[in-house]
């Protein structure tokens, strides 16, 4: 087998065997293929794309790279709530203790801010004490006990899909589908779930900007897992303006609390109660997903996904106080107002630039070695639909460090768009592909 | 100026600007952009093209890359003659020394065998003491005193060229028409030439297997050579039989000198009269193409480009006795019939094949550093379109290392097809491009 005439193949859109591609990852990842073999077969890829036999084939080989995570010794099904990546989303902290107060365990492996999207991890660490880096061991016990723990990917976790990640970074070849369905599958199937719910973001904060792409991508990852014996679900929802009001880690849990006890943003609530309703359904808690509904609503109602939620940040070290006294998180030193010249309807809030702009004063990451100021963010104080008066305050940016703020602000002065007609209200869950 | 951004735009079908072009090639060149982007940009190229105005400036920044030649010390017109490749394609070894007979002045850059094609170079160093490795200023003396030199690609001479065709081989890119396009013509401009003719072999034993592009790759040729102020024309010629008999270094010089006394194969004498034509009229030594052709013509029948040759060997080392005496040249020890079952007509000679049973037993070479053996190759004994008789011979492989026979035997009986009907001579000159 010669690499060169395995990339011509795929170049001339060929299907390559299962064995053709275990013998490129494997091949790339033991360094014996080059660089830069791998990356024309990467962009081939982008152009030619990959059959159902082939994406699977890959995703296998990505989690043969590395360990894989043995959870059968906790009784339940394990389920998994994985997003795409979007801008003031903050379902996981909301939909997780939903299902783990309603007896789904839910092994959360969780990733970091990049770009102009928040990350998980990063919005944990923000509550003083909150440990991410639990062992394997620790991370199985917490999940035993509590139904619930959150770590960041391990390196040792299908170490295949990083440094293909890391190589398409560099080479425009991120914006694949059936490249990106493998690489989120392969990580989830890796630490041994069962079941995982997917939530697929479209819009102008989304990776997949357009709802066709968005529906390709959740139904290759669908099909990964039900060639792999996993339930698979995936939501595709409306990323054109920020879910909830804040964006930021530590302002996000905040209203992460608020959500908890039912009293958040009436979008951010809905995503997050049909998101843990799948997966309270997925991990056979109840029949039928309407079942799952009242379930979901139900532990929202009573608490008992707040108290979840506070149990296990206590259990990983957090102080959970917190989420009664938000003065006990980082506290941003500065705010300012932007306001609106003109009235009308707000008819669009461009996620991407509200990401952009929370991440340029330190919410987020230009490049994964850099650090994050955990206090700061925006608030919006309309959502898309909203009627406005000129004057208004559109939203508020929070700063502890001034230098930024001039072009923070102006990247989102552009991002609201004002109507002078009223504008009808746009679907949040666009459909569901299962 | 991001790489990644670059590459990006490409993927997209974007239009790169030329200072764009010249910021990728002269980065590789220089260490500065890594093999792994360059081939992502290289695969992109494979699938988007490039615009005229892109295809021609990676054709500077390839000649920028080296030094180019400076032949303004010698007068007259400056032309030169390109083949694509083909299977016993000698015609660069007649229509030369027939335009240089002319009175045009033909500095010969030319390669090497590789694959199932042949080279120049190759056949030539099948004449004992024939030298190929000229310095520059031999080169230039030579064609000053008798308008015609041969000698190599020199690494000085657009060596980006080289490193992306190196790289373009083992990433499945070498089969791109705009790459193909400026690594051809920066090799010819950088060699200051004034003129250029082109052969695009198109058929079963060329590189391109379509007429439609041939055509593109011509026409873009064309184009590179128009912009820069190069007078290029090209003809688009069949290769779906080996040209002429001879297939093989030696062999092809024996044919060359049948040739240029006019006692050779119609087709190659066809072909390579129409080459010394268009090389005469673009060099402006007659006004109209007709004119040209008759004085082509006239030098083959008054043994003006036998002679020229002959004073050419003579020049560069080599033994021009060869011409007379076939026995002086490197001869193969064996031979073997190829005898056909049944009768017909002759449908088809699949030159790809005939290629490469002859660079099996030794006449060219898997890779680049392979030596070859010159005296060996596969002599035709029909052509397409003639009746033969169950049991007639069809060609002979003459060889000196029985190792590899069998296995060449059997690709050249494939390469031969019979029909029971009479078959249509096919052109051997499709069109022209200019």
């Amino acid at each position: 087998m010669r690499t060169v005439d395995l990339i011509h193949r795929k170049r001339d859109g060929e299907e390559l065997s299962p064995e053709e591609v275990h013998f490129l990852v494997d091949g790339y990842t033991r360094g014996e293929i080059p660089d830069y073999q791998t990356s024309a077969f990467l962009m081939a890829v982008f152009y030619s794309g990959m059959s159902d036999r082939e994406v699977s084939a890959l995703t296998q080989s990505f989690i043969a790279s590395g360990t894989t995570l043995d959870l059968s010794s906790i009784p339940g099904v394990k389920v998994d709530k994985h997003s795409t990546g979007g801008v003031g989303d903050k379902t996981s902290l909301i939909s997780a203790p939903l299902a783990a107060a309603a007896g789904v365990v839910v092994p959360m492996i969780s990733g970091r801010a990049l770009g102009h999207t928040g990350g998980t991890l990063d919005k944990l660490e923000s509550i003083p004490g909150f440990r991410t880096d639990l062992s394997l061991d620790e991370f199985r016990e917490q999940l035993a006990k509590h139904n619930l723990a959150f770590i960041g990917q391990t390196a040792e976790v299908a170490p295949a899909d990083g440094r293909f990640y890391a190589l398409r970074d560099v080479t425009a070849t991120v914006e694949s589908i059936p490249l990106i369905a493998s690489s989120i599958m392969a990580k989830k199937i890796a630490v041994g779930l069962d079941a995982v719910v997917l939530d697929v973001k479209v819009g102008a904060g989304a990776f997949m900007k357009k709802q066709v792409d968005a529906r390709r991508l959740a139904q290759m990852m669908v099909g990964i897992g039900r060639r792999m014996d996993k339930r698979v679900q995936a939501l595709i929802t409306d990323m054109n303006q920020p879910l909830g009001y804040a964006v930021g880690n530590a302002l996000e849990i905040m209203e992460v609390s608020q959500t908890l006890q039912n009293a958040g943003p009436a979008d951010l609530t809905r995503l997050s109660l049909e998101l843990a309703a799948r997966m309270i359904f997925l991990g056979k808690i109840t029949k039928t997903l309407d079942e799952a509904r009242e379930m979901a609503q139900a532990r929202l109602l009573d608490g008992s996904g707040y108290r979840k939620f506070k149990e296990v940040i206590t259990a990983q070290g957090g102080n959970a106080q917190v989420l009664d006294r938000f003065e006990l998180l980082p506290n941003a030193t500065g705010a300012q107002e932007i306001t609106t010249a003109r009235g009308g309807y707000v008819s669009g809030i461009d996620a991407e630039l509200i990401g952009q702009a929370s991440s340029m004063i330190g919410a987020g990451r230009g490049a994964k070695e850099d650090s994050i100021d955990p206090a700061v963010g925006v608030i919006l104080e309309v959502k898309v639909g909203q009627k406005i008066e000129a004057g208004s305050i559109l939203c508020r940016l929070y700063y502890t460090n001034g230098d930024q703020l001039e072009g923070a602000a102006e990247l989102v002065e552009d991002a609201f768009r004002i109507s002078q007609h009223p504008v009808d209200e746009r679907d949040l869950i666009l459909e569901v592909v299962s």
